[in-house]
């Protein structure tokens, strides 16, 4: 616990950061609220502008037991950017860290300040004809991502941030203030345990990001995508595997869309239409995209008309029907269902993760037991079928038959966790990481060996415990 | 210490792996002594065939103060699977760890034993069409692999085996024989720090390695392959960005080769030609190789005359030549410049890496200082150029002006790794990893900081510091 009182803390502070650095009372309010989950009560919230001020931050909280909380965007999706409501914690946001970005053409990489947006990052990266491909529906900080380690729709493609991480910067609590560097701009470096990776995807948990070097990636010149009816379960992976052997070098998302979520986003979303109309859309569809760099000239290669005769000699074995092109519409289709999700209840949301082998087995299975034991549920899955994440996401209506109580969506929590992990070999947490929303789970299912292990991991770089909002023993 | 006799361990140690698992005196000549470095004298060597007999080989060793050194198939090049001199440790080698080899074709993974080696693991994949795309020249055990974090000459597409690890299973030395799952076969699962990262390029050190679950990758159906001179250093990353921009999904691998390396491989290896008779081999050349999957049959792509096309444009803006086809015969002369080299004298090895946009800035400064401070070496060099990896290598010359000694070999070992951290921003180990052999650099280079949390990320495993021998404090 903190041996100062909350007024000492806050001029201390302030005088690292300056008046500008430093919000309180209703200043915080974003700050203090999760995008889904967590809401707490800061201290105050920090937004220091330099590295310095962060190890000055750090130095003095350490000393004094004040507990910190980095947050990036605060786009995260498990409370874990967010305080606790002891009023006793001190937000740490990077926001403000995003004077360095340095791209380096020959080495396509990019040196760049941990509170940089994704979409800025990709703003500095195109007139280089670069990207760093990770789509998701959110805004987040390149350190948030790092703690995260985010996925997101193309992960099949380009892999996920711990892919394309070749370096960090981060601010230790033992020795508090320490600045830590890891790693350098290379692509093959193996001097050791890789240190970076206690960093990644740990939530936040025992030390600021304040720096990475980044692979990025030649952006795509031409895309495909197609929305494809499967014939059956089964067909779906005879159809990711055909697509894989024969489209494979190109393929940059296989994304499922059940009929509900999709109904939900046409019904609820302004300027989205059916692209089955006159047709009710389908039980279940399957989002193709295909993507290639590159000016044709060398390969010839037309992508869409590869993809249309691809799935023309899929019909009547793997597929159905199929909505050709117009990739933009597709895609808004895809990214509108968590908003209209949201406009028919309250969401509950599953980010699970099975081997792809089992994910449709697993959806039929997930959907049959809410259907039996939460009939009064209605369910809004999607999923990036190719990678085997799944976002089950369950909505408790407006006006449903019975009340919306914590209790039940405990329950159904459980039981669904329990199914993907038990039952399928799969994560209760797939993309969206461990923080005080499902930190029970963790506790269920991680062993006891591997949670020694983690603990052991933090307490290397933070002792007491000080830092970040997740406490993995 | 050892707190029982040689004698004693070797009945007791016989007990548990039986008589075909245990090895003594002369049969145990090629576990002693290592592919490039490393020769030592062992208690015993093991060869247990199951993973309940490498647990009570561990347990029996870790209540006896008894050092284990893990070995797989002893390809290793920097020292870290061999025993020291001391004739006190127990070589435990994973090579009769074979058995299981389940393939997932739907989910492009494989579940394998960690004595499997990475050629018996392709011939087991490719009925499926599938392929685990590390490229060496040496045949590794899986476990060996991950111990190493094998890279080789495809990483550029396919990543190094972190990328390509979703699961592992390791025994741990503390609770001794405890055996620990990491992962499952899942490409998206962010449930806390991921443990299995303590045991991937670690060489060994902290736990045995039983098993794996690899991504595996669509064996590719057609490649084109070209040597290439291009017209100056600068023209050679020209040449990489225009051939990412352009064909960048099919490049595999973009290799420089000095006119050295070639000259020592067409001289010395029976077999084998200059691609440019009658011209004589120039000063430097690229071997480039594109891959693609499919049947042709959507996409009409000729990869081969794709890439033709390709370098007939850039002739006179970045080559001067260029040598098209035969990839076998291409390939054979890039994978036989170490043997050519070893023909030539006593190789000094170094396998380092820079960030690629100064790599043939590092060679030349690299070529300027043999030259100038060791006029009587050789220097044999090629690398991978996409991802800035260099094999410097320098031969001491049979008959050599000046007669081969270590304090020599030794201060060129200085001076280059010098050059590559302390100037170039590089690595002094690219994909060999960290051995006794180098052991010397990580001290000189890793920070403290580093050096602290390594050790204590090994303390965590392995508290008495009883597994591998490689001590990263």
């Amino acid at each position: 616990m903190s041996t100062v009182t909350a007024d000492e803390a806050v001029s201390a502070l302030r005088a690292i950061v300056g008046e500008r650095g430093l919000l309180q009372g209703a200043d915080m309010a974003s700050y203090e609220q999760g995008a889904r989950y967590g809401l707490g009560r800061a201290l105050c919230v920090l937004r220091p502008d330099s590295v310095e001020q962060v190890q000055a931050v750090v130095r003095w909280c350490a000393a004094r037991g004040v507990r910190l909380v980095p947050q990036g965007a605060n786009t995260g999706l498990v409370g874990a950017s967010t305080p606790d409501d002891s009023a006793t914690e001190v937000v740490l946001s990077t926001s403000r860290l995003r004077a360095h970005c340095e791209i380096d053409v020959d080495n396509r990489s990019v040196s760049v300040d941990a509170g940089v947006t994704l979409q800025e990052l990709n703003e500095r990266l195109e007139p280089h004809g670069l990207w760093f491909p990770i789509d998701l529906g959110a805004n987040p900080t390149v350190g948030g991502m790092i703690a995260a380690n985010t996925g997101g729709t193309r992960l099949i493609r380009y892999g996920d941030v711990r892919h394309n991480l070749l370096a960090l910067q981060a601010v230790l609590l033992e020795p508090a203030g320490e600045l830590l560097e890891l790693g350098r701009a290379l692509r093959k470096d193996n001097t050791g345990p890789d240190l970076k990776q206690l960093f990644v995807g740990t939530s936040g948990a025992g030390g600021i990001l304040t720096r990475a070097t980044l692979e990025v990636h030649v952006r795509p010149s031409q895309s495909a995508t197609a929305l494809v009816v499967p014939t059956s379960d089964a067909a779906v992976l005879q159809l990711l595997q055909a697509l894989e052997r024969e489209l494979g070098d190109f393929l940059s998302a296989f994304e499922g869309l059940s009929g509900h979520a999709m109904q939900a986003a046409i019904d609820h979303v302004p300027n989205l239409r059916n692209p089955f109309a006159p047709e009710p859309a389908p039980d279940f569809a399957l989002l193709i995209e295909l993507e290639a760099s590159g000016s044709r000239t060398y390969t010839g290669l037309d992508l869409q008309e590869a993809l249309n005769q691809f799935l023309q000699d899929q019909f009547e074995q793997t597929i159905d029907n199929a909505v050709i092109g117009n990739g933009h519409e597709l895609w808004h289709l895809r990214h509108s269902i968590s908003e209209g999700a949201r406009a028919l209840g309250k969401p509950i949301a599953f980010d699970v993760s099975v081997p792809r082998s089992r994910i449709m087995a697993f959806c039929r299975a997930a959907r049959a037991l809410v259907a039996a034991e939460f009939p009064f549920l209605h369910v809004v899955d999607f999923g990036h079928i190719a990678d085997g994440g799944v976002h089950f996401n369950v909505i408790w209506r407006h006006g449903a038959d019975q009340a919306y109580d914590a209790a039940t969506v405990q329950a159904l929590r459980d039981r669904i966790y329990a199914m993907v992990v038990e039952e399928f070999g799969g994560s209760y947490s797939a993309e969206h990481g461990v923080g005080p929303h499902n930190l029970a789970y963790y506790r269920r299912y991680a062993s006891p060996a591997a949670r020694r292990l983690a603990q052991g991991l933090r307490r290397l770089v933070d002792p007491a415990q000080l830092c970040g909002s997740v406490d993995f023993g």
